[in-house]
């Protein structure tokens, strides 16, 4: 029974769960996307009711029936390597794929229609709501009025993306900045803006989800840094503990969710509340595990290995 | 209790709808996304658990917590007519306006989440499957050898896309064709192909399904033609009963897809089979309606009017 690794060639986070699962004996076929067709290739036959399938990657076949799991790590673009591109055989190639391993029935870290979900900020916040979670009054508005309105009921905000870096245009990522006191709100308009009241944080937390494992990572902040991922500061990472409170929530909404794996962030306050702010059903798990030995790789390659058949 | 329409300006089909919601006295917001921002605007606020919005489109105003439903009939792109538009701004304006919408819990006709999952064509075949159809031996493939054995098993094939037409890019619909007897299939290679053993037709089914309500009609067919939607020899519609294995299988399709719509295409043979071809979640009714009498339009609008709370 192998495990289906998608994603692109230079990808260090997957080669170590790659590794992990190797020194378990684990069969692994890794597979880019992009290299379909080329490198990658696929068939699947559909005849009298039986449905059975082969992928080939890197010089190897394996049969669609025997895939233990799927991990969507970081994936190329279907199609994107091929000789001749286009719109057209990127929709193919991708619909081939996801299409033909959907009938595998097999376990998915994620599953590409949870995926597309949770990635949606708006619903994130609603769902945060929903499992417990303490969620800053937030707004998210193309009215300038509303935004005024807002602003004078809770003067301190900061502004993000609504739709946070799609995993397919990492470029996209934008930080959260601080709104100034004298903002005029009338650029609005131009586009819906997600407007939140800013913790005073005296901590990040990152919490790392994995099937039922926990890891939660501290790092101390100060109250005037918005955002860690474009901090210098020079603070890390340590292990901490994850209350029950939020040992439940979380729980609750891993399963509203459909996810298998999580990273959420949290902004932690005087009172040691911890304020969600946001779960990337594909966030990076690699420089926590480097700074705080939390063995996360290792818990995705268990997840990915364990045998349910 | 306002029912939400999303679709281009253009959109005679959404006509039909429009006016017997009218007729009705159920009050309709249109909104094509393509005005996001722009004439369209929109406003969320989430506060202590509680969640607000607000859409404004064509001068109206509603809240989002009195929708009684939602139809994604042709939605144009978001942000499509924008001033300055981007890739950013469409992601942005995207996930604002269809991440609130997903916050207020009312009923789609058809959900995003389920519409993007049922585009899928290998998914489809899966799906029919089990729900009890009779599916065509199919293979999707970029194997040539794999497309071989296969032609030689089921000699009277045809090729048709695997990803059918996205609704948001029309131009990319391709005709089912058959294929030649001495096709060589080396060019497989170059991007995966779906490929069907033909039905010998006697006639083409469509199937309309809303809700709970089935629509169906016949159009009889020369077996050599093989795609009706390029046909032209003035073969017409007209409605015909359900066997009742089709209506359950039907029931059971929809279930699985979570589809509240669904434009189902059949192949009827010389015993009267219907053979499974595909299921357009976005299919156009309007033809089927102009040709046979069926009252689907009406259908539709006593769906989306439907109060459940």
């Amino acid at each position: 029974m192998t495990v289906l690794v998608l994603t692109c060639a230079e990808d260090v986070t997957a080669d170590l769960v790659v590794s992990a699962l190797g020194d378990a004996g684990v069969p692994v076929l890794r597979l880019d996307p992009a290299d379909l067709p080329g490198e990658a290739a696929l068939s699947a036959e559909y005849v009298q009711g039986d449905f059975d399938g082969h992928l080939s990657a890197g010089g190897r076949m394996v049969s669609m029936t025997s895939l233990r799991s799927i991990w969507v790590r970081r994936p190329g673009r279907p199609a994107a390597r091929a000789e001749h591109q286009s719109a057209w055989l990127t929709a193919e190639s991708e619909q081939a794929l996801y299409g033909t391993l959907n009938c595998t029935g097999v376990r998915w870290m994620n599953h590409p229609v949870a995926a597309a979900q949770a990635r949606c900020k708006p619903w994130q916040l609603r769902v945060a709501h929903h499992s417990g979670f303490a969620v800053p009054p937030t707004l998210i508005t193309s009215f300038p009025r509303a935004a005024r309105e807002f602003a004078a009921q809770h003067p301190d905000l900061v502004v993000k993306p609504v739709s946070g870096a799609h995993p397919s245009d990492q470029a996209l990522a934008l930080p959260t900045t601080t709104v100034e006191p004298d903002t005029d709100f009338a650029g609005v308009a131009a586009g819906p803006t997600l407007l939140q009241q800013r913790v005073l944080k005296h901590a990040d937390i990152r919490l790392t989800c994995v099937g039922d494992e926990l890891f939660a990572a501290r790092r101390p902040s100060e109250p005037d840094q918005v955002d860690w991922r474009f901090a210098d500061d020079g603070g890390t990472w340590t292990p901490t503990e994850v209350p029950k409170r939020i040992a439940r929530a979380i729980r609750a909404y891993m399963s509203i969710a459909q996810l298998a794996y999580g990273a959420f962030d949290f902004a932690e306050d005087a009172d040691g509340t911890w304020w969600f702010l946001e779960c990337n059903q594909g966030g990076q798990f690699g420089f926590v595990q480097l700074e705080t030995g939390q063995p996360i790789a290792e818990a995705v390659a268990a997840w990915l290995a364990l045998s349910t058949g």
